[in-house]
């Protein structure tokens, strides 16, 4: 067989990785727990097995490279992790080229909502496009844009940061010291949060309030108007800047798509000439979790082609 | 001399030129009305022949291409005007080919907004960067995107317009069908809407409230106040997406920068990490009104270097 390349997903516990040959197809993958506590030395040797072992199981094709996406900002230029939460002590630490040396290959790091975007890009939603935006709704939103095909990274690797859009600038404090971000109207947590001020049951995740919402429950249905219309508020300008022919949504609320897509689409046709003018998609991602590792395995066969 | 271009502003009843070579050095220029109701035909003729003598006048060099920004949307592949309200008989029809092949010398099109932020780049407030997003202060509000030193244009030439993001979901109507748009608050025309229903004057314009609030006129003051919280809130949403190192404003409301500068930089600050923590400038673009004309200069030589 040919090149192959491994894209990677280091999350704060958790750590797979998948071996992708050119064409996209999965040749193999692995998951496996990590314990960040062991330390920082400790952790990169896991890392590095890891990453061989998988690399032993491809067999006879020769490996292009790595791609690593993390939960973080990303110093392209000098292969650091910047303010990861999960990650703290690789905070101001060559991660890729300490990660390059023990492995004697090529390491690509990437931020983990960049690398889903560009796996989307490469084999997925978006695969016919050259420019998208993809946020991903979890327990915050994060995004990655794509344009003409490369990861937009902005000054020091945080663009992207969509959730902290201002929906509604007198709103709901957000731990990011604003008010009234994305994130706070539109994510898992914010739908929790509007389930618990509106006594539906105790705990409810957004899952449950889905369920509920399916079942017909006036207060649930009320909730994913709510995350619609700030979904389609900051959708609406994402639009109006870029004109880009696609914008993906992923994560775990994506089966209330039905409950918050008319109300979102709603906001975007009245905010947007631009969209209500020209041919632009708000779509689902299809990769789910696999967005990510099909991103971080492309990343090493761009690397080779780039300017 | 060397190679030289030209580069032309297409208003709706103006036409300026400027020769500039390579280095950005204005050679000549020239300026004139022209007579849109004479038809397509003869607007087309009026530029090529105003062009042609501009350029017999620089003498000796070799001109390398005409730039040509226009009010309205480019269709950057067709070379056509799409949409643009002052100049409507050149909508579907080949505008650079029919100006191309009349001059015979290679011809670029671009919207003026994102011109202006391409000469601001080239030789302006921006030329220590290659990434940054202008937004021109109007009767409307326009804007253009630098994105590796390039025009970021969107799938139709529609990119870049900021004037529409929302700051206010339930904010003021808008005449593009959209409520509380960024340009209801901060363009010219918003301004002037403040001070009538402020009884600041009889038809007060932006300028005169300008004067009154230099003079302490509380309520001139309010007015800016609201201005720079509504630029505030856009410019972070912009700051938060592209991680840029530079936002410029330009246009005739920026001798009032230093009312409605604090109020902006104070929401900016509350609603962007980004800019809290990472070396962000939000800044007056320098080339006024020859940003526009040095930008679209700049088209052919950047064409003849570009991928």
């Amino acid at each position: 067989m040919g090149e192959f390349s491994i894209g990677v997903d280091l999350g704060g516990t958790n750590l797979r990785a998948a071996a992708i040959d050119r064409d996209g197809k999965l040749i193999e993958k692995a998951a496996t727990e990590t314990n960040p506590e062991a330390g920082r030395d400790a952790l990169l040797n896991e890392i590095v097995e890891f990453i061989r072992k998988l690399g032993s199981r491809v067999g006879a094709g020769q490996l292009a490279g790595v791609g690593i996406g993390v939960p973080g900002f990303i110093d392209m230029k000098r292969g650091f992790i910047v303010g990861s939460n999960n990650l703290p002590f690789f905070d101001n630490f060559p991660v890729r080229d300490e990660i390059q040396r023990r492995l004697g290959a090529p390491v690509v790091l990437e931020n983990d909502a960049n690398a889903a975007a560009l796996g989307e890009k490469w084999i997925g939603a978006g695969k016919d496009v050259n420019d998208l935006v993809l946020l991903t709704l979890g327990t915050g939103i994060g995004g990655g844009i794509i344009s003409e095909g490369r990861v937009l990274h902005g000054a020091v690797g945080m663009a992207g940061e969509v959730g902290h859009i201002t929906v509604y600038p007198a709103g709901n404090p957000c731990g990011c010291g604003s008010f009234g971000c994305l994130e706070k109207y539109a994510s898992a947590t914010a739908v929790e949060a509007m389930a618990h001020l509106l006594h539906l049951g105790e705990r409810a995740t957004s899952e449950e309030v889905f369920k509920l919402a399916a079942g017909g429950d006036k207060l649930a249905l009320m909730i994913w108007e709510s995350v619609g219309r700030a979904l389609g508020i900051a959708l609406a300008a994402l639009i109006n800047i870029f004109n880009f022919p696609l914008y993906l949504l992923s994560g775990g609320m994506l089966p209330a798509w039905e409950f918050f897509a008319p109300p979102m689409e709603a906001e975007i046709q009245r905010r947007s000439f631009t969209y209500r003018h020209t041919s632009t998609s708000v779509a689902k991602a299809t990769l789910a979790n696999m967005a990510g590792l099909y991103g971080a395995a492309y990343l090493p066969f761009q690397a080779g082609h780039s300017d």
